[in-house]
């Protein structure tokens, strides 16, 4: 997946304006300056490349020495930077912050796609990012390894309980689901071995079997296998501890919130010197 | 501190935007609900009011049960929500994430907060925050009994070591800042006791000793307070676990990146019925 | 599919402000004013929710007495306005131009689908839309009775020509559209039996056959029905008047341009008067 | 008429957004690529300077090789592309479809504009226009030859049944158009002979006789003439079909709302290889 | 002339945001406040109408008690508001701006358009507006009495000296406006008498007499009514001091930049208590 | 206080907007000119490299002669400009609009500074802006060799009257302003030596005299100095006339809402011609 430049540099300017909106009191001597973004711990790198447009678009000159999605280590460096002072400290902030939670994300999804890997089973994202950074968010999953699964509610249709809760059956939740796009496909939610199989005769595309301890996956997985062909992903409480016991269990994707609402930021800083 | 409603709705218009650029595909059964959302675990409250605001801003009326600050315990209700289900459906992931990483961020300032409270320090955070999504973190901060420092560059004056090593000196440094307001407090990062004190002499209001070891932040304190009176704060990998000690070391201030890059976001559900 | 309230309040202000920068310049007689929004022709309605919005938008009140998908005829009702002249008369243009292009849109879609239904056959629009009003043509489609087929290149993978061009074969180009999220189905164009048949062969979810006479459509799908289970759909130059015989020719959909970017606006206009 | 380039860049953003909002799906390959935007029929040219700026905003390089306003024939080259094949591909559908509208209404208006033409009459456009593509589309009547009349309502007087019935009379409703500024032309839309003299007597700088048959037409002209020097439009259902014999009548504009509500898009395709 | 709502809405958004992007940090006591606008010196007033929009966009409630063009007397009361207290102190300075900058607008102009009054004379501004408040500052100047003038380059067609440079003479200046729709009006700004002739016989609607004495200004409307009817228009440093010797010299319309860019903001303020 | 420059450019964008959002209508014909803006009178600077931007956004190329702050003289030139002639006179009116008000209140701040500079007095603006031009003129303060002060509610604690009000005392106004961050001065706003003093004792930075008679002033001063160290600030009808009576009754700075509300714009125009 690739975003449109209108739409980065869009985001990017809206983030730069977050941090400076009224500018940058701290600094009035202006003279040319070099700058290096170093990395200080091990890491997956992600961000690289919407941090270089964030200096480009405050003025100042970037080139990207590593590549998102590589692995880079501490004393790393990620990109070299020269431009007037002002230009490259107003971007500073905001350049690092893009890649330390982008790496950080990148990386925790790493972690877990090398543990279900062996198994052939993939690791996909969910919509539990933060709001603002959403897009951004999911391409670091992207670099780390994994599917960014719905980038929104515009994706494929995903039926969850509230929604079977309204329809009032996994029937005719999937049933009025068919007037969403021949386009796309029906991934249904469920918590039970019962209404995955339901679902799956009622013609889902995609099971996912929701909060199921690793047994009850393991046993469910069996028993859809045996009433149809559809893709099956486990996800709930999913961290790099307990996610190779969940591709044991046969499923195809496991699917993690954690990997972008609680990823540590890993840590990378920016020196900069007179030219 | 208190934001203007028109940045407000501006905001959560763009978030719920990202969520759903082409609208919802999944669900097309149009009919009344109900909805409430409620705590998966015990955390700190925070965003309730934003929250609130994004289900009406998609059309839906929702009362709000517990105020922002507020200790909330497994099962407690957060808001009540009515109206059409589609209303409802596409605000809930934006309303929900607003609240789960809002209330991590608030959770965790808050525990360091009980930590140095007996110690009569602050708890403060940093520009560390996730683009897009910074003026929301700050304010879970305060919610969690923290100080917001900086908003953005354009608060006061914070000079870090790019700045010295541009300027020349601290001395230097100093002096030109002085060129931004009178209005504006001037900050200064240091890293030994000999830069503190020379900072100090230079007419800095607050002292930020960056990444010190406790030992060298006790000695740093008392020759500090010695040579002026200013505010004096400790920074640099402070977490719940090692900010007691950096309070029984004598400053004024803890400021932690830690509470908003890292933070581990709340479980928080929302659960729907047919009117 | 739904569309989120603070997405439709952007895109109307934006087309009210298209429509008036610098204000209504003929008119500056404040009085109260009742308003009917009348049909002059029969068609099929669309665009009666969002020309209601237009009027509140602009400080009137608008009631709605006709629902979107409605057929229409000559004289019926479609909305109720009442509200301060400028008010009224500021909203009016843009509110007619959704109403006319859309239910242009409508009606020209729910004549191909009563063209194909009778044989089980699916009419989908293309992105051959007008810059700027894509949104509001796609639910202009789904008002006839067709499906919006794939909003924007975020939604299914659709392989076309060029992408094979530049991948080297049809089977390099489904291969690395597999990079793309598991959620996705996997269309491919093709104008040709045998690339229809590779196609089913490399896992393609749907094949669109583009451009091709009745007769090869008609012996590509029974050959396609041979080889794999897939969706087919005929694509290039179907208007109402050649829509039938590809449906008889046993694809599943057929996708026409025509009904977003050549369809003729239906006549609707508005009528004012003093309370 | 010339557009100032930050609102162009403003409009083209959100027009290729509106395609990529969560970026392009497909394709993965990046490579460079040479693409050519191809005629697919004969036709009058019109956003070859647009859909060029579309290319490079996405960060492609693109050469203009005809000119707006230029006539074209099937398989002429409109353009030149050279970039990387995510940039190019991002843009395509956005420039063709920017580019096969306004060629569509620059066609129909130079038909319009043939025809009436030898008898010194001038064709003007409405604002019955699609919602957020308006500024295009009036460009593209200026290069069928046609005039683009009122941008919007902020343009000139024009007024209108219904401001008469709130004014009360022909005569009520041009003095108060009078207090608009006395840089603005009145124009006023009539449908019977009484009414156009009773307001070249109030004095109206332009008639618009609006729905009146050819023969009513001839006798409103003579008898307008006689009364007054006035600039003498007709409009109201007139296509390429019956455009001559208005003009035959002696008006000195034919306004068509026709030409952008209702013109049929043109065939153009891109083709795309790889360096 | 009427500004549309939503564009009104999003002007004074931005106009709140400039005032408290990050929020409001004086303030954090939450009690429920009346307060009142009220008039520290005699004026026109203008702006109260968007003033009061202001405190409502920002949460609080407000009374409109006089009326945009009313003259205002020290002590008078302009709105009552009623509101929690930080929704009206975070409304206060953009409104008060707002009022303060416009009524002085309204103020100068009335002045002028006093001095002229008697001899029939319309006063116009001109576009030398504040960036970012034009529409407001427009609107001034009708509160004031004034015409508008152009609004931006979009409306009437005004031939200036570096126009004229470009095109190489009059004649051509304004044969190449003839390009611009026939809806418009054709402006030319001459400084001396032949030129003026010359305007009228290439047919200019309106004769801008720019920075001309009295006695020129007295003998150019002379021979321009000998030649011609059109609208004759002086400019150029006219001030309330010398307006009436230029209306005295027979013109139809004065038009000054002084009333835009150089007005006196007028003194008002705002007291709040509580409820 | 630097701005970043993708906030300059979203600024200047909607400035150049706001003259032509529907393009310009009074001119043709394309060539490529020269042109040069050229100083009408003396003054100090201000909003040179804006202006430049200007030219650069719409197409043209543009140097800078003069720097933002230097002193002018009548017949300078400040920037020369070559491009495309709609480019050049499209950005014309918009830059030199900038240019005019903004070297306007540098002028008018200079001319206070001289009165007060001899007494080590600063000077510095007020949040009494034009809405939407707010940033620029506080850095046109600058330029004149003030200081911008607060930049919006979002700066520095400044307690008014009306927060006294609704507090109940001083005393509780300011405790309640301890919650704001620790990184902010404390302003607070008093009319009499009394309030003054009980200020400085309840902790507050900084004391604005406001509104207070040169003797009183002198009065305050004395004790206020007796009492504790603080900055003193007066406020109130301040203007080049009286401003060196107030530094010699010892402040320390001196505010001024009449250089950004009521300065008068300084003359400059631009002279094109044909390459």
């Amino acid at each position: 997946m690739k975003l449109a430049k209108p739409v980065v540099r869009k985001l990017l300017s809206m983030y730069i304006e977050e941090d400076s909106y009224y500018g940058d009191t701290t600094f009035t001597l202006e003279t040319d300056v070099r700058a290096e973004v170093i990395a200080k711990e091990s890491f997956i790198l992600s961000g690289a490349e919407f941090s270089k447009l964030c200096f480009e678009l405050c003025g100042a000159k970037a080139k990207q020495l590593l590549k998102d999605g590589d692995t880079v280590d501490r004393g790393d460096k990620i990109l070299k930077i020269k431009g007037v002072s002002s230009h490259v400290l107003i971007a500073e902030r905001t350049a690092l912050n893009i890649l330390q939670r982008m790496s950080g994300i990148a990386t925790a999804t790493r972690k877990i796609v090398e543990a279900v890997n062996p198994y052939g089973v993939k690791v996909a994202a969910t919509r539990k990012t933060t709001p603002g950074f959403r897009l951004f968010e999911k391409i670091a999953v992207m670099h780390g390894g994994g599917d960014t699964h719905r980038m929104s509610l515009s994706d494929c249709v995903l039926i969850k309980d509230n929604h079977i809760a309204i329809a009032g059956s996994i029937k005719k939740a999937i049933e009025q689901a068919r007037r969403a796009s021949f386009t796309k496909k029906v991934e249904i939610e469920v918590s039970s071995v019962e209404d995955a199989l339901e679902a799956v005769r009622c013609g889902a595309d995609i099971i996912m079997l929701d909060n199921m301890g690793v047994k009850e996956v393991e046993k469910a997985v069996k028993e859809i296998r045996r009433t149809g062909s559809v893709i099956i992903e486990a996800s709930g409480g999913i961290t790099p501890d307990n996610a190779e016991m969940y591709a044991k269990a046969g499923v195809d994707v496991i699917s993690s919130g954690w990997i972008t609402h609680s990823a540590r930021a890993v840590d990378i800083s920016m020196k900069v010197d007179r030219e």
